[in-house]
């Protein structure tokens, strides 16, 4: 049993950009040993969030965000933003109910995530920002 | 310290139909040896999701189907949809939004889930699907 | 490799108070040994949610509260209100929504949160609770 810490960074626009960071995560667990066991995807900062989709343009571009503004609007009413004048309460909101953490099952090497199914990072932060990602691994070599 | 990896297959009627995943981890659990850890339930595919509910009819037979239908609304417009000629959208950004993945601490050979908190498959496709359920546990015997 | 099981007892006020609960999971951390691995925050119960959010009144007393109550209105109708004669069924949405469980990858004794990321309980229910926390460490010393 072992566990082995990867990291890496992202460039995101925010304003909610879907990001796939599936060849990332296996790059890390190819430059890694362990072959089963867990693999947490984890997002440093509070408005950005890690969950699975599919990766493709309409999803990501659109119906995603749609539904973000459905439920946190970016113009509606945030105390946030009139305590520390700025303009990112919805992102916080955003990024709070999706959560910052995924935790994916490692078997023979390979993830258990379907053809059709990308961990991606949603950063729902109103600017640009550079992410840092902890991939844990704990299992056997 | 070790690592078991248990599978099985749940049917599913779609429509965000809620089905209590709680007996088949049990019984995954009482079929292998590690009782003290974290248990990974997962479900491989973009369009279902794993979370706790106390399992009860009104619940899950209404409640949580009318928070997702405003949140993600059956027949609002998705690009997902006009691209792929499918009726799926509002499936993949609720489960999205949920997230496929729970993990649970596992003390003395039981998880720590409360009497009336159930783990269950939300399967937010709008067709019968069988769904791979994977539970991966990883902790000492 | 090891694992280690923490817990402690947090009372809230429900009606989807946050309360951060950094100080308590790090107080664990420091009273294990285990210093790289996996580290599991659970709430039992299912009116109840754990994420990670800034922990600062604007956000913590109104933002999420205002988003909880766009999502799953405290004064909707409930099918699990009329089964149960009981007055939360937006606590049960809301948490099975958000979800009881968070992990985080730990890496030289710290968890890898930002500054302004906090780990925060969501007490969804409508009376106060003394809820129970357990925290599961599995990694290296």
């Amino acid at each position: 049993m072992a566990v082995e810490t990867h990291r890496f960074e992202v460039s995101s626009k925010g304003n909610s950009q879907v990001i796939n960071l599936s060849d990332g995560v296996e790059a890390c667990l190819a430059g890694g040993n362990i072959q089963n066991g867990l693999v947490c995807v984890f997002v440093t900062g509070s408005t950005a969030a890690i969950t699975t989709t599919e990766y493709e343009p309409g999803l990501v571009n659109h119906d995603l965000k749609a539904a973000l503004e459905h439920i946190a609007p970016e113009d509606g009413r945030y105390v946030h933003e009139e305590t520390w004048h700025d303009d990112n309460g919805h992102s916080h909101v955003r990024a709070t109910l999706i959560g910052p953490s995924l935790t994916v099952p490692l078997v023979d090497g390979r993830m258990v995530l379907g053809t059709w199914q990308q961990i991606v990072l949603i950063d729902c932060d109103t600017r640009s920002r550079t992410r840092a990602i902890t991939v844990q691994v704990v299992g056997e070599k």
